[in-house]
């Protein structure tokens, strides 16, 4: 088992990067609070004797050697980045217990066969720079590299500019690193271990996402002068697409969810109708067929409200993946290892996007979930316990000295 | 008559101070751009042979004596702040206006009775610090100093600290300035001159505002993992409001106006639900009793929205004024100097709020509009001609040798 003591104080030690504003993060991708935290994250994988490399997405692998120079290494991290008002968990836990996997290796005096790398993805919550997952969707080939380098944030950087100004453009090209396995630990970010009492969640599926950026084009014009029969109001506009994917989404059953958290309105002054509206609708749904036609509607929806409004539209996806079935094999052995370990398991679907649903296109991959309180994440107040951190952990070892091959 | 080439001249002149992205303006009041653009003022007052004060809200009075000194001034002007992406002529044109008056009065070499003070009102716009006519409404006793003083703009910069920041927080008491009339020439920012080929507006009333400002409280939390019946969802809730304040406002007739200009998600990530969505209702009606039925249906149906959502509600009002009506012996002989220079005119309603709403409260006060190309403002496309511009000019020259007595 791991060191849960250890464990935790390096969760609470890496909190103190990019404090937030209630207790949690604000450690963005590419910020410099990310580079400090990249920083910290480096000097403990040297400290525990692993080489770290980093890639021309700025991804980081910190790798423990094998005793056969020829195997493929098993994969095991997350993200460090986090929400502008993020958790401290969310994505660290899986990075920070990768390095106690090692760390416990290392205090067995454990060699395994396969090399065992310790990842920590650049940008995966992609609240700065759309979309998530951007890093593991290059490595994975989903993504162009130099398309990566050109998403912008809100303040127009370029994501490949961020990455060289905080030092951490690697040499490495992506992807090079190959797998033999990748495993995730993660929290839930939902309800359901807590509530049932069940110790680990088994991920088999990571449902699907589309992020349909609208962008409504009204008229600028006096709120006080203007006659109401003679406004382009792209503020109306939005409204009532918003109403609409709350409906299409109830419409589509139980499992679908959608909302809409990110808008701008230019030039947001309270006495004009807004000349433009941006805002991103956020679509998922665990099944191909339901998710597409959810998107499908909304557009339609948009289109429909601009067109009766009489203002402008333009619709783009500006993220997306589809739903993810993790390995088999891997899975059985994750509840099998949960078993030996006495921890109660169940399986289950993540509602999150996770850097594991790009890597598992480039090799069998496979996500433990432990429980956070009262299911909240994305929010400073994001809580876990030592206890699930240790537990989550524990069945993560257990999985990389399976595979790995003691 | 008014020279309406050096008229223009100044206009322009004045317009490349915090030029816009699209041909307009950005002079945003208390910022360095608004700084330059009354020092510009100044300089051109103190060529006109007037003397410059400053209130303690930073509002510019410049005087030309006249022959009694006993006599109380006569005030002409407006205010040279913009919105974030104003037009050229929005306020401008008054102060500019005002400022041609007394050059013309100079180069006939006319002396009047009363002195003649032009002035510059700070902050009309409130587009930076709400609520908009800030410093008149000090000025007129609706607002204590220290109040307005404490307005903050979006990044909790007090309205008090900018105004010394810039260096206008002038030594005398606002209100010491007393006026026989207050004329105030502004384009019209509505649709009806240029329509009717009207060349001025006698202003004889200003219709009311209320700012309603809506801050709804729901639960930061993920996107993709928190179930659609456990989210507090503030982003849905404003969107419902949005609709609800469109059919209030049509449902209180056709002069009824209403719409949402300004809106702010907090922390506004794609895939965060929003903690906090804070948006302000612009209500206007020109009868008092409709105005406020308006502005209680919006509060209540922010009320019942939030309710059914679950969400925490708290309403403020940030803005408000009642509907005005102006002097009919100056609206009298407003009309009479228009129809002597053979200037076609009608009477209007002001859709906009203007410092004589306020101004009104203390002297006699009357307002001349002219037309403005498709009733556009609040938007830097706003045009005018320098035909219309020196017309109201004129009618203003006229209401000045009248009111003041040469
Ligand atoms: N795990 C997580 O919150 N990832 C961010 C991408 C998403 O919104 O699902
Ligand atoms: N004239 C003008 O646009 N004033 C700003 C206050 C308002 O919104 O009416």
């Amino acid at each position: 088992r791991v060191d849960g003591g250890r464990l935790w104080g390096s969760l609470m030690e890496m909190a103190q990067i990019g404090p937030g504003i209630a207790g949690g993060n604000n450690r963005q991708a590419l910020t410099d609070a990310d580079r400090e935290g990249r920083l910290l994250f480096q000097r403990w994988c040297e400290a525990a004797g692993m080489k770290v490399g980093v890639d021309a997405m700025g991804s980081m692998f910190a790798r423990r050697e094998g005793t056969d120079p020829d195997a493929l290494p098993i994969l095991i991290g997350s993200h460090l980045d986090t929400q502008p008002t993020g958790g401290k968990y969310d994505g660290v836990l899986g990075v920070l217990a990768a390095l106690e996997v090692v760390r416990t290796l290392n205090d067995l005096g454990l060699r395994t066969r396969r090399p065992v790398e310790v990842v920590n993805w650049t940008n995966e919550e992609g609240s700065r720079f759309p979309p998530a997952m951007v890093a593991s969707g290059v490595y994975a080939g989903v993504h162009a590299l130099d398309w990566a380098y050109d998403r912008t944030d809100a303040d127009g950087l370029r994501l490949g500019d961020e990455l060289e100004r905080i030092g951490f453009k690697g040499e490495e090209p992506v992807g090079q690193r190959k797998g033999h396995a990748y495993f995730e630990l993660h929290i839930e970010q939902g309800p359901i271990l807590e509530e049932e009492g069940v110790d680990i969640g088994i991920v088999t599926h990571g449902q699907g996402l589309r992020w349909v950026e609208v962008t409504l084009t009204g008229r600028a014009a006096h709120t006080g002068t203007t006659p109401m029969d003679r406004r382009l109001n792209a503020s109306l506009g939005a409204a009532r697409i918003i109403d609409r994917i709350e409906s299409i989404t109830r419409a589509h059953g139980p499992k679908a969810v959608g909302a809409v958290g990110q808008i701008v309105f230019a030039p947001n002054s309270r006495n004009i109708l807004p000349g433009t509206v941006v805002f991103t609708a956020d679509l998922r749904h665990p099944e191909l067929a339901v998710l597409t036609s959810m998107s499908d509607q909304v557009k339609q929806a948009a289109r429909e409200v601009a067109a009766d409004l009489g203002i402008g539209v333009a619709i783009e996806e500006v993220g997306a993946f589809d739903p993810t079935a993790f390995d088999e094999a891997l899975l059985a052995d994750l509840r099998a290892g949960a078993g030996r370990l006495g921890y109660s398991h169940r399986d289950m679907v993540s509602g999150a996007g996770h850097d594991a649903c790009w890597v598992a296109k480039t090799m069998p991959s496979a996500m433990i979930f432990c429980p956070c309180v009262d299911g909240l994440s994305h929010n400073e107040a994001e809580e876990i316990s030592p206890e699930w951190a240790g537990a989550g952990t524990d069945v993560l070892l257990q999985a990389v000295l399976q595979a790995a091959e003691v």
